[in-house]
């Protein structure tokens, strides 16, 4: 399969899911200012018109787009990796947490809070409605190692959610220690640990490009 | 089962997708600004912290929130109504759809334009980077009856975010000429028409009760 990512994006889940899985994927890189695909120069928006990462091709030829159903995808399609849930209610929890990062979280908070061209008013607006989120997520976390009862492609999304605060000097993660430590615990698992450390070098790869074209 | 809801709210999909199954549910409905449960004056965070709607109860007593995870739960419950999908690609498309409602229309674009309480500034970067995914989704429902090959929750929950668009001037359905066609038939649909007719009267009657208040 061809997943198209950007370093750090939330494209990252799919990389994790794919580390845990011990799976082999065409990763084409997209440059999220130009949508550029780094590999061969050809323009991204052909392959999905909103611009938008991850996108995956699969063996066969289809191209899926959104976070929850690309990773859902890749859970099932890799059983053996079990960072799918059990059906029935099990899998509800999956998509509910799903859900919740991707619209809370990921949407709801982080896009505006990383976009540079964002007016300050704007983000102050976000971090208003936005923080409550990370109460309730603390809350949740206490005493638990993940979000469901093993490690699933939700904790995949969440760790890369939670790793933008590095990007977000207005989310201090120290005033969520049960955020804090979940983050550190994941970000010590072998699949993230690789993702990340992958994604970095190509992050300031990208960042050295855009100055350069600037 | 218990379906905690407010009127006109996102929680309007789970209810046509009851329509659609001929499914009883016991609905709970919850003040937006109060978060009280008007059927007995109970506080509706003690169900669910984050006090969002919808959230259901499944008859054997789980709390389950979010909206594509409950639509999905009911589209499952209920096979026979067949609003779900297929397995394998054909879930995975509905999980798109899903999630692009979701993330993209949903969050991204009228969760603020309908908030009273959100500046213009705000507003106007929503607006500045929302529009483009009611031309892609333009784009696509070109020559289809349903986002998928029949009608979904997918369907139950894209009708219930166009519907706001009767309370955000600034989407303009005209420019979109097959959404809104997609509109008009769906609100045609005995389970969305009986929808919005009921959640209208009980709108009406949210906002008078908060004049009172004021």
């Amino acid at each position: 399969m061809d997943l198209y990512f950007s370093p750090l994006a939330c494209s990252m889940a799919t990389r994790i899911a794919l580390n845990e899985a011990g799976a082999r994927a065409n990763y084409l890189e997209v440059d999220p200012r130009t949508k550029l695909v780094q590999n061969d120069g050809s323009d991204f928006r052909q392959v999905n018109p909103l611009g938008l990462v991850p996108t995956l091709r699969t063996d066969d030829g289809q191209v899926l787009t959104e976070n929850a159903a690309i990773l859902q995808y890749v859970a099932d399609s890799f059983p053996g990796a079990r960072i799918s849930s059990g059906p029935g209610m099990e899998r509800s929890r999956l998509q509910q947490w799903l859900c919740f990062i991707g619209t809370e979280l990921h949407k709801g908070l982080f896009s505006t809070m990383l976009d540079r061209k964002a007016p300050a008013e704007v983000k102050a607006y976000i971090l208003c409605k936005g923080l409550s989120r990370l109460d309730h997520l603390d809350n949740y976390l206490k005493g638990r190692e993940f979000l469901l009862d093993h490690f699933t492609v939700a904790d995949a999304y969440l760790v890369t959610a939670i790793n933008w605060s590095f990007a977000t000097p207005q989310i201090e993660l120290t005033k969520w220690p049960a955020v804090k430590a979940y983050y550190e615990r994941l970000r010590a698992r072998p699949s993230v640990a690789r993702a990340i450390a992958e994604e970095l070098e190509l992050y300031k790869a990208e960042v050295a490009r855009h100055r350069t074209a600037a």
